[in-house]
């Protein structure tokens, strides 16, 4: 195995403590928790959004703590979901009177722990809801998975609901419109080879020379088909007919927010060649896409080389939620 | 090989085309030169900055085009130098009339034909001057350049040269502050697998299961030594005494900005547990990080996994340059 880490048992911490000594003022760590909240946290009145899961997607979640995002992030062992009583102490950190709205990646684990911890938490007089994002239109049950899987598209979940928190809407606003994005929002991934989690080092799947997975989870979990590597034209191809073919109508007049994104193991120049393949071919397919392209890492699986296509169908809410200025490490090259 | 590409010989092509698609607005390509250059070029009275190397470096250097930093840049093959005439047509299309500037990573195909590009524009009454970036203390003289190699610190040369340009500083005092800011920088860097250029299609370097390089260049050139994979704090070490041990004195008082640069394969997990110990051994070492250090992809060596270490003893004007705003793909994410 060959990775930059100290132990394969303390990546998460050591991670985590980097990520807040690299940004002061905008992350602190709760201490034994695993949590990363914002520094300003509780904003008082303010809805507070919570996401989490297994570590190893960097810069999901941590990254997208900051104003106009998250409040906090739960940081699970790798491909593990965290804790109910990490989710309970991030709620009570982020609280600020408003409620607190969790948004969960569909995997069984993350879901049955939200929910304990929104009963934990509500025992606490701490008003919470939920969305359970399910954007991978690859497979229905997966091996973590009843139903289909979330994966990038949570990003936009985070982004526009934690415009939205800021904006001042309420918990059941922002439960609304957080399920507006889910039902709008579709995903599929492909991959060129497994990633290796930092305590087995070892691959979680074979995977030949001149092979790809499509449609594989981002934990390797299994696709649709494994075939031999094609061109990318043709790749972006079968992932754009999957998403269009599925019960977002994308073509129809109005906007669509693209997201291509990198697995951890592909270079930035193959998501650009990508990336002019999904806009050459929903150019052909009629479906407008939304003034920038998100290009780069958003929801990686450790060392994975890949990438996935994410489309959202945008209403006038969405949009000005999306442009909204939002300061999160993830989001601070410069 | 595993890519996501069409053609081995058409990756700077389609990947050119992917960025200038996804950036309408900010980028324009320069239909075949392979150059991208800032769309609302030329700026009147502002000295224009141009960059350039051979691609697979991504987001270097077209990431960087934009207000606040490059002006154009100019892409090669993969790890190939540009071409004199790149660079004269990259000149004529953002020459505003107050000169040109190339910043210049020190390898001697890039040099020897920026120094053409200069001798041809002025033929045409283009005023240029240049600085050669050298900060890279791993090793003197390499594969591909006498002396000291280019390497992540010349990012910092297009941000802190690009604000002072937009300030309206001349081209001489862009070239003294270039010269400045190199005479400030080291970098040095580690790998733990080569990459693949697309068109040879094979690993430029064999390295063991258990090895690691320390201090090749971005090219997969010969670092200073090869051994058995360390601790991440012992790596760091490793790195830091050499950079500390050069001739720039970062621990008497002043700021120093700090970069943890990924070479493209590495995932921001163990970018930020490295990050951890560089904090800390700067800390022992009385070495005072300014604000927010950078802690990313931002020169990457296609999918090679490893990263690099750089420190820019700052002045009072940097500072003002590195914080000042900037619009560039690479700052883009949201």
């Amino acid at each position: 195995m060959k990775k930059v880490i100290n132990a394969p048992g303390r990546v998460v911490e050591e991670m985590l403590r980097g990520m807040e000594l690299a940004h002061p003022g905008l992350l602190r760590l709760i201490p034994e928790q695993n949590v990363i909240v914002r520094a300003d946290a509780p904003i008082r009145n303010k809805v507070a959004l919570i996401s989490g899961g297994g570590s190893g997607h960097e810069p999901t979640h941590g990254g997208y703590v900051g104003p106009g995002m998250l409040d906090a992030a739960c940081a699970g062992a790798v491909f593990t979901s965290p804790t109910p009583e990490q989710m309970l102490e991030a709620s009570k950190a982020v609280d600020g009177g408003a409620g607190v709205f969790y948004v969960i990646k569909n995997y069984t684990g993350d879901v049955l722990n939200f929910e304990m911890a929104g009963e934990l938490a509500e025992a606490e007089e701490i008003q919470t809801d939920y969305v359970v994002v399910n954007d991978d239109v690859a497979v229905e049950d997966s091996t973590f998975t009843s139903g289909r899987r979330g994966i990038a598209g949570t990003v936009f979940v985070h982004k526009i609901c934690g415009a939205a928190a800021d904006d001042g809407k309420d918990l059941a606003g922002i439960k609304e419109l957080a399920e507006r994005v889910n039902a709008n929002v579709r995903s599929m991934g492909m991959s060129l080879t497994s990633c290796v989690p930092p305590e087995s080092g070892e691959p979680i799947f074979e995977i030949g020379d001149d092979e790809m997975e499509i449609g594989m989870g981002i934990h390797g979990e299994p696709g649709i088909e494994r075939k031999n590597i094609e061109p990318a034209d043709q790749i972006v191809d079968d992932l754009l007919q999957k998403i269009l073919g599925d019960n977002v109508d994308f073509t129809s007049s109005g906007d669509v927010a693209v997201m291509v994104n990198g697995l951890g193991g592909t270079p930035l120049m193959e998501l650009y060649i990508a990336y002019a393949c999904v806009a050459d071919i929903l150019k052909r397919e009629g479906v407008n896409i939304y003034k920038m392209p998100y290009v780069g890492e958003y929801m990686t699986s450790l060392e994975m080389a890949g990438f996935s296509i994410t489309l959202l169908k945008l209403d006038e809410e969405m949009k000005g939620y999306l442009e909204a200025p939002c300061d999160v490490a993830a989001g601070r090259p410069f």
